[in-house]
């Protein structure tokens, strides 16, 4: 991060540092004068730096060599009884050495990565057969013809990443892709539709989560919302804690799961004529069949392709070689996929089973296999499992993203900034506010939702898809032709359902998504544009100084006369003209200590008391008078108690007077325990906000501590 | 506001100030010698202070002659946009001289002060008739002789008051009253009573008006919630614009309610037998006639008393003789409460109303009246009119009592401070964030509130005619022994009120109240107790210095060598050994600044920086080189970009070679518009948060603008 300065720049650093008054007569002498030894070895230590605490965590896919550390402990934690609640839940801060290289067998890695791919065929078919449904019969015909479309796509979609996986063996999430291959802006879209897509993945996964528990426990119905925002809590504190995305624990729903589904299409196609479910043949028509509702159903549907992409970002983790074992998983991952989705539309086709209120087309399905026992139980459990898991992937993704657009100075930078459990704190916290937001606003109703979701996402896929093309038609190397030809029939495959997303879903709330995308867009930029503003402003360049060659020696004669201000230098202490109101509330210790530390600086000083009368202000002036009159004093009557703006409109006529000093404002504070602090006066910090448009105003507390 | 000194700590000051080097002849040549004058004539003028705006205030009672000042804009609304909607919301800044004494005509005074009153009459025999009710018609025979008996009380407490306006002719409030005559522990839990109180007048006063128009709109029933959450939004805006209960609009509601009730009252009573209501006769008795219920349907009908005491507390807003036409008005006020309150009840009992869901006794009343006509519409908006001027009444008295509170270190500082328009902004804020709780948490329901209500009302009742009684007492002025037997007989009363409403309705609600009491009351305890250790240690006592008679030169020699740290003193400038370490995090203008700031102090300086590797550290040391390597350079390499907490350990273990050095650490700042605030690194700020425990370590920042 270290700012490098080229020649120019150099030449103008030199030219700087010419003009300033050598203290001493080599660097070493001046090191020497210095009251203690600078020199503390190499410090801190990486022991020093995080003393407390074990832990394990998987280096993160995409960001090799470039984890950040942990920081210090801080905002709303940061009282002792924040501090005792931080650690109950959070637990204690890792080390730096905690930042491990972990890989992944595959029989892990596909689990892990797959949730919330899988996990989508949860929400999927149903969302098709919603649309469907509405045209009745004649509509749901048409399952099985759309359901072989998107199986289509699965494939298509498959193999393109199959390339991505080859050309990027470090991770090729899609703001990296596009970023690299097409450009700044086509990259922003991909992370901001990324960005929507994350957001929506919890909320609709953790909505159709609460779905699958509704079936089996109907009571909860009247309290998703509130068990639906504390699952957010859950794992926003989870993933505060620094918890990853490995092991047998995070393996477990997702192979449940699938064993849960394979169960249910398998029984259910053995007894095919079984109990036929309540709600068969209840079909109400509200629509005809058309191609709009058709395409409407397909944009619905395709939310089961999300996360197909996940594989593709962590090559990474898994063993070596890493980027063959990846694309062997990603195919084993297609494969599950399109077994399951076509399973459940196959099945919900054959005994003709159709959405209804307070049941999933799955739990339907999974009841008419099982009955109402335990495998049901497992059956719904499962799906909440794998849901939660979905849900959780995001929570690894969404920061990241955010975490390379900081990089590349398109996000605040507080977003490159690691918690002390190794977790992107900021980001988990904006991606939990969010998607608690989605959630409580559309009442945690998976139906409302679906039609926001997938637009992010196949937006991304795009984007994605055809960086790839442009990498292979730029590289050609081996077999780049048939690369290329798969990579632009994913593109143009994802483009397709872009499009057809966004119009069919547009008034049904697409137009949320788009909208929320195009904000995030313009912000991204304009943050770059501050950042590259800021960054122009404070590099050295020549018109920025105008300094003599020679070093000049301090200003004599009257110091009230004021200079001119073109040319005016604030590179070289010589040329800084320092002055120092101190401002005393009242006589007392702190007062004192803030005196004596201005006075003690050398500088001109003067005091400035505000005082609420005429009395008053001779009694303050004979105390002053008593202390001996040390420094010259000011008071200024405000009658009314008044501090804060007396002060501010006296200190911008006193530099009026004189624009070329450089004021510091010297101010005693009370200092003491966190819980008292809203006692005390923020004059300070009220003097600073009030202050802060004027330049050359320094403001200084002087801490006084109470124990 | 001035801290005065006694004789031994102007010993001390003399002491300290010995203690000082002289730096000019006189203090005449070190003012001369200063870079500007810092004699700005009296500043700031009055219509400097506040430049925009008119106004009228009405002077507050009870705070004669201490009116504080309006501050400067801050909190959330200081960004540009945010003042724009300031401005919008709560009007220009009022200047000071629009705190203006404006007396009232009785004819104004009687609606203005007399809504809390009056208005308890929409709820109070409601509340009453809801207890009898449970124990059928046989209960309800009770009403009459219990509401005869709040009749009497309300008789002999408007007596007792007109003693206490007599004594306190510049407003007599509970809190003054007695904490003046029984001491503070009293006045506390007076004060207590009082804000309790003040929030529950809030919330009930908005609950029962939002009843009364649901009997108008019943389509409103499901958002009485939100609505009334709205309510006190407005209610908050509009104090904050500082709108002052005075004149004509004010007095309006109250007069049209007085007039709708006499009328519904004389209608109701002309035509005894006319169509009954439908609720008539549909007791269902859920419990038997016993003391406990007597005493419960006592407790909830003395709600109708509370506001009785507003005018004690508002005497010098009368016109002169004040507290002559206080008393008559008082009289009036009473007399109007008595008859409106009798009248409902006889009526009432006559025509056998009794509360249903959906619909107030009031409302009933005035439908079986008026019918539902105008003059029924007329009646129940008058009665939410009168209701919400009822809850305004709150947001004058409750930040009041908060800068009393204060003004006696009871209470947090913050409350001692005006708005830019006249308002103690910070006590009306308070208010109605714990209104709308209150409110919200009860689900805006008048009966859920009624058990919580009265126990403050009536704690601050007795122990302010208690003190009467003490007042009395001592001063043994002429009619002493008559205002002491009224005072007295008020102060039994109350407290037996005080006992029945506690005991009976302790478990239905009233023992929140007294916890919140309780809390308070603890809560500024250890306010007070803390502003006064906190006195204690920057007071000027002996202990705190230890001084050398005569001044010693500045400290020669190794500097590195550590004086023992007893007997050391801050107090003097010699005696500060400085030392300033700036933080580079990076070469470009903004930190040549700082360093040339740091520089031109004159101080031993040191510089440090921190590198995310060894590579980039040789290469800031190569850039520190061709710069000239003015000032002694640390580079301390932290992997992972860590920032903050190895500059905290690295200025510690300094701190620990050298404990006797004030280190200021300078950093750079970026200063850019607010917009952009969030984009900047908090550095400065988390650094000072880290490094706050820590003494003589300060933190200064050297602003550099990027416009």
């Amino acid at each position: 991060m270290i700012r490098h300065l080229d020649p120019a720049q150099l030449s103008v650093l030199r030219q700087v540092g010419r003009g300033w008054a050598r203290v001493s007569a080599t660097p070493e002498a001046a090191r020497e004068a210095l009251p203690v030894d600078p020199n503390l070895g190499r410090f801190p230590t990486r022991e020093e730096l995080a003393p407390a605490g074990t832990g394990r965590v998987v280096e993160m896919p995409g960001l090799s060599g470039q984890i950040p550390a942990p920081d210090e402990a801080e905002g709303p934690w940061s009282t002792r009884w924040g501090l005792g609640l931080r650690r109950m839940l959070l637990g204690a801060p890792l080390k730096n050495t905690a930042i491990t290289h972990e890989s992944m067998r595959k029989a892990i890695a596909l689990p892990v990565l797959s949730a919330d791919a899988l996990s989508s065929v949860a929400y999927g078919p149903e969302a098709m057969l919603t649309i469907l449904v509405l045209a009745g019969a004649a509509g749901v015909t048409y399952s099985l013809p759309i359901a072989a479309v998107i199986v289509f796509m699965m494939l298509a979609l498959g193999i393109s990443y199959r390339q991505t996986i080859r050309a990027y063996p470090h991770g090729g999430g899609s703001y990296i892709v596009s970023s690299a291959n097409l450009g700044r802006g086509p990259g922003l879209f991909s992370a901001a539709g990324l960005m929507i897509d994350y957001v929506l993945t919890v909320a609709v996964s953790i909505s159709a989560g609460m779905a699958a528990m509704v079936a089996v426990f109907p009571g909860l119905h009247s309290a998703i919302v509130p068990i639906g925002v504390l699952v957010i809590l859950l794992l926003l504190a989870g993933n505060l804690r620094g918890i990853r995305q490995a092991g047998l624990l995070f393996a477990m729903p997702t192979y449940a799961f699938m064993l849960a589904v394979f169960g249910v299409v398998v029984v259910g196609l053995i007894h095919p004529f079984g109990q036929a479910p309540s709600s068969a043949g209840q079909h109400s028509v509200t629509e005809s069949v058309g191609l709009l509702l058709i395409l409407r159903a397909f944009a619905s549907g395709s939310t089961a392709m999300t996360g197909i992409e996940a594989i593709s970002n962590a090559v990474p983790v898994f063993r070596s070689p890493a980027w063959r074992n990846a694309r062997t998983t990603l195919t084993w991952m297609i494969g599950i996929l399109i077994c399951l989705f076509l399973g459940i539309m196959v099945l919900a086709h054959i005994v003709d089973v159709i959405p209804v209120a307070g049941e999933t087309v799955l739990s339907q399905l999974a009841r008419r296999s099982f009955g109402d026992g335990v495998l049901f139980w497992f059956t719904q459990i499962a799906t909440a499992g794998v849901l939660m898991l979905a849900a959780n992937t995001a929570y690894n993704d969404f920061p990241r993203v955010l975490f390379l657009m900081a990089r590349d100075d398109q996000a605040p930078r507080i977003f490159l900034r690691f918690g002390d459990r190794l977790a992107f704190s900021n980001g988990i916290i904006v991606l939990s506010v969010a998607a608690a937001a989605v959630y409580i606003g559309f009442g945690g109703v998976t139906a409302a939702l679906i039609p926001l979701y997938a637009v992010g996402v196949f937006l991304a896929f795009t984007l994605s898809q055809w960086g790839m093309v442009m990498h292979w038609w730029r590289r050609r190397e081996s077999h780049w032709r048939k690369s290329l030809a798969f990579n632009a029939a994913g593109a143009v495959l994802s483009a397709v359902v872009l499009l057809i997303a966004a119009v069919t879903k547009f008034m049904a709330g697409a137009w949320v998504a788009l909208v929320g995308i195009g904000l995030l867009v313009v912000t991204a930029r304009l943050i770059r544009r501050h950042y590259q503003a800021v960054d122009k402003a404070v590099r050295l360049h020549p018109d920025a100084i105008e300094l003599p060659v020679q070093p000049l020696p301090t200003p004599v004669g009257d110091p009230r006369v004021v200079s001119p201000p073109a040319g005016e230098s604030e590179e070289t202490p010589q040329d800084i003209q320092n002055f120092t109101v101190v401002g005393i509330p009242s006589i007392d210790l702190s007062s004192l200590r803030a005196l004596a530390y201005a006075a003690s600086l050398g500088q001109p000083v003067m005091a400035l008391h505000i005082s609420a009368g005429d009395e008053e202000a001779e009694q303050f002036r004979a105390y002053w008078g008593q202390w001996g009159n040390h420094v010259p004093l000011e008071v200024v009557v405000s009658p009314y108690r008044a501090i804060v703006a007396p002060m501010v409109r006296y200190l911008e006529a006193l530099h009026r007077q004189n624009p070329n000093l450089t004021l510091t404002v010297v101010l005693p504070e009370i200092v003491a325990r966190r819980r008292y602090r809203l006692l005390h006066s923020r004059t300070a910090n009220r003097l600073r906000r009030a202050l802060r448009p004027h330049p050359k105003i320094v403001i200084t507390t002087i801490p006084f501590h109470v124990t």
